[in-house]
């Protein structure tokens, strides 16, 4: 993640983050270290996996306290194994304690999408088909974890309901059919918009076509219909498979030949990499 | 969650997600849907477990439009079974639309850690122990998966560094020993903090008792040094176990007569509970 | 604009611009009128223009007293003549006078906009090729500005650096080539985006045809290069002329055939109509 | 503007115009510029005019990456000639080219300003008669365009709703009279604040002088009516004419001998100042 | 104070003011109230004095709820005795307790203003002399406090350093001396602002004059001076005496005829006015 | 105060109060000094008291210019005398006129309650028992008032109604009876939270102590009650004092060992502590 992202776009996630876990102090710090104390801890992993969220995690310190120093031994994107060391925080120990719980809580979500994401595209692997996220990420998460899945090595699918259209089955109901609602959708949307239609059918996936949707989505469908409808766009426009695809699925879809295949299961249900600070000592 | 919490201290974070997910606006409900129309959706059960956050969910849809209807056939903490209609949303079908995935990013997420706190609060049935959440948060969802954790039929820990007092191995080497340790957060803690010291042997626990600790956890301790403590302690302090604790192991603890036993994996690790918004359509 | 697009992403502009009018109160109004007196207002024309903004210019209001109530006479779009009424304002006289100046100024601003706008659009009346606004607009009334664009006749570019990917010189050079430029645009963009390339010269509209440009923007470039461009391209990319294009030149590029022409002009320079509250009185 | 202005008042302003462009993050930038570059920009006029805003254009690039220098050539209120060099812009590519257009929207509205208030001052020149802004100003912008006005060589008329009283015939109506309206002004109002009334004929000028009004606007008057009032009030208040005034008719007004014109054009209508950055290099 | 004041400028301060009270949940009302219950509780006096506030403290409880209902038997300004009932809240119990103690302390350090604020008007009676506050007012609650000394009786100076030009021996050092002080002030500021200058001596007096000062400020002088100071200026300027004015002292000032006199004790050491909620009961 | 706590925490609410201060530009300042001059100013005692606050005094100049510099010769708690220089500020001066007024409001208001405090806790010494503070801090000020009561020698009570668990007759009341109201609360309160019931009778104060109450507060109890009452607790529960507790008749409770009391005077009513900046000068 750049500077510029960190403080333009996650800055006020991360304070937000910051202020929920303190209301007005950290009493028990407080209490107990009066004073400023210089001190170093160590960032272990305690699991193999993808790292990610290193820039996050160290911005969680220096929104606390500018002047704390980092040594860092792997890049966003590397593996880990469990017991490695990943990175010494060096500064006063109160900044350490205080920002301790907030930084993993990013570090290890992050890390845990990565590390998800990372073993499904190994899965992928062999096939010209690549990932994608979608909109169920959490609540006021949504930049960190579209990042960490483009760390694991997917792609990004829309950042939001602003900046692609993705007409379903319900906008294709209003509008009256496939035809009409794509045709509305090129009049009203912003022109440098890509027209992505949710097919359920092949007659569905024909309509679109004719259409001429730039993205047809095989939501939910039969392998043999995915098939045939791949068959039937024939690189016409772009093809996403969709619906509840995950690990243990995944490399069914391998020999179809679509472009995208997208998981929700990325960033609503990958469990964290465990991660921990340790050694905490000071270094006077 | 009441009306009160809702508006004073969820409102900030649900609006931030919902402009997390509208820039400006949803462009493709925008183009085929230019005029109101009222209409219903279904919100439907796609897997069996523990429903949580309906009141989230609501607000999510009457922030955007306040005129919004619920029909609820479900309450938070009751049990779900896939397939199972949970409530009918009535509205403008473009707010059903532009907030469907906001409120199901919420839905999904909370009912996802309530049901695994009522599974692991079942595994502990028969004993004293009582199951404790952690600060092993998503960050800006604190409020959101604490509140998920009691409906899940656990007590919540501290809600953050400001309201309890944790006295970790970096506090009593910094103060020198436990007892100056609590000695200095009674003086400096508002007095209506309870004071809690982390253990790592006997000896600690010892200490900690004989400086009048009012909670003294067993951090990553084995069995039976945890069932010495506990013995040591006989009541004169409350006890929580630590460590690791997750669905798989926590009935080893359950012979033990531990107070409390604490999980992060509750918060950070629980996958979403499917749940879907199906069959919308206009009721005119 | 939808009433949801109002609450979630323009209201916090709006607020934002009444305390900037009011830092803690109109002394003025309140000296004058201590108590709730029932009153009117009109919205008069005093030039002929397209009007645009109704919908702001009543929430203004709205935001400060949810009971005014409005009658309106003409829709966002639709010409006005000089003296014509287009609404009716009823509510607390106090209202009428604090809301006035910030919900005229975002009024006169947005038809002042569609105006320009309908003109261009006009001016190109007869051919194929489409207007397009940029981001050269007011900071903190993108949102306001580019509706009224769109109010006007016209279409929207991207939104804002985010939600579009337009590869210029600059970016050329740092990735060596357009066509290596292209590739790692796709590469890392959302799949959703389609990619546009700013070229000087016939060379490159031929290099970002060969990378695969979704838009292929000819900035700058006389009338012939440009008509060999468009030949060139032959539809198998969009093509937009940029460049100082106003009101004055517009229909020198009428002949070319391209798909699409942009202005900054639209949103940089566009002068306000007059529109004016009028006739204020007690209406007990 | 001072560096205290800037912070204190201005940097909500200008984040949120960035945030308006920057959803999370540059697509284009980072996908091709994935390390920072060091590199420069130059500055440069299109057109000739009064150059204003400097300072916001500086701390567009400031907020973005603080280490960005800046070597200037011209300052607020100079006279630039179109293709002159305003300024050089040193610091990360990727900087430069996120903070470009927002810079530049501030800055060629806040020169677009000063050079048309700079016109109607000169256009004053021989007479007595200041030049003064009004309220009419761009919402979220009042800040930056009463700085203009100022740096263009006019006077500030009140900043808002708040911080000068300003009697219209709307309160003049609910008030009753002039002088009631004036005495429950001057009872209610902080004493620091002057008295304006605002008059349409010669006996409400002799009004608002008996009632012992600071300031008397004549609006919208005939110059034979503006003329006997002047005379009429003879130095015993300050005098504003009011009512349409732009470049083409202000020195019509210039023999009355009136303290102070006000001219709403001067920001809700003038055209920006043409600038561009060009000639971006790596300075490596 | 009006409905617009209170949802455009006071909305944030008690907003900010809840939040400080209940960080997520008020605990001890949630686990012993699960359920809504209306319910009824008396605003009392428990001392003589004047009542201000009273919308204020309605805010509190309909920000909470917008169901909150109350019956006022006082207004804002009027005298109250001990024990005297002043309004009646009726609400969900619930939000009457969550709501009390913001809602009493904003009522009572508001009421504590305006009845020291009364005192000293009336110690001032007889006199032409008009009591005015100072901007030494505790921090985030000037509109409240500002409020408060009008109601109480006495004149607001000018509400921050923006609406009002105080040209203090600094400036006047700064500047070189008092008549280019004032001359460089006129320039610059709005010209609505009046100018005043602080003056400690009959030299700086008749410097002040000289130069055309609005308002002479007579700090700390003797009363003898003041005397002089007041007879030199005869009327040419409005006078303010300032320097630690108090309830014990004011009374000295009575016979010198001056226009104002400053006291920032009103805002800064004014006890409260002590009220309470009583008598809460269930209303079913 | 700590660097992050002021960051995290008090930065907000200094920014929201500078702002108050400030809408657009200290008019006069900037009007006679338009360069940086570098100059310097004493802090200076004009009552004899408790210093406190001097850490959010600093931060106020160092939020407006960071290079701002101080030389502090007391420190917060210390006692100081009148006359006596407290600090010397080093910075522009422009600087040092517009942050004076909002530095002084917060350090003369957190002084006059740390020496209130202080006096208070002189007149308990020699008894055990410990003065507490309440939730009557004036709003938005309340970790700053919580401070001072702290620096003054007092410990906090509960920092608000989230993190503190306080039973008053109204919950009583709504439950049915104090152990069934103290039941609730240990069920759904964090188990971190002592549990304190508010009581009137000795009948009141034993239902508590059966029902394990951690803390019993003797809410407006006459002198013997209280006596019997504290004997009759035994130390089996904390002991806390309320009702109208000042510093006339703090002494008339000191004999009755009870634990703590409490005491909303501290915050609610204490004068400022008289300070000032004086002697400004260039330091050139």
């Amino acid at each position: 993640m750049t500077d510029i992202t960190l403080k333009l776009n996650a800055d006020p996630y991360i304070l937000s983050a910051l202020r929920e876990d303190v209301t007005s102090e950290d009493v028990t710090t407080n209490a107990i270290m009066p004073k400023s104390t210089p001190g170093q801890v160590d960032l272990i992993a305690k699991e193999d996996g993808i790292l990610c969220g290193l820039d996050v995690f160290k911005r969680v310190f220096t929104l606390l306290d500018f002047t704390t120093e980092f040594e860092v031994f792997v890049k966003d994107g590397e593996k880990i194994r469990s017991g490695q060391k990943i990175a010494e925080v060096l500064g006063d120990i109160r900044t350490l304690l205080i920002g301790e719980r907030t930084a993993l809580n990013y570090l290890q979500r992050m890390s845990g999408i990565a590390t998800m994401t990372r073993r499904m595209v190994d899965l992928l692997e062999g096939s010209k088909t690549r990932l994608l996220d979608t909109r169920k990420t959490t609540p006021n998460m949504r930049l960190f974890e579209k990042y960490a899945v483009k760390v694991g090595g997917a792609t990004n699918h829309r950042y939001n309901l602003t900046d692609g259209v993705l007409i379903k089955d319900n906008h294709i109901g209003a509008a009256g059919s496939i035809s009409r609602a794509v045709k509305l959708a090129r009049d009203y949307a912003p022109f440098v918009r890509k027209i992505e239609v949710e097919t359920e059918s092949i007659d569905q996936v024909q309509e679109a076509l004719d259409a001429g949707a730039d993205i047809i989505m095989l939501d939910n469908m039969d392998h043999e219909t995915m098939k045939q409808a791949i068959a039937l766009i024939d690189g016409r426009a772009l093809t996403e498979i969709s619906g509840n695809v995950s690990c243990e699925n995944v490399d069914m879809i391998k020999d179809l030949g679509a472009d995208f295949v997208s998981s929700g299961s990325l960033t609503h249900s990958a469990p964290i990499l465990d991660l921990s600070l340790k050694n905490l000592h000071p270094t006077d």
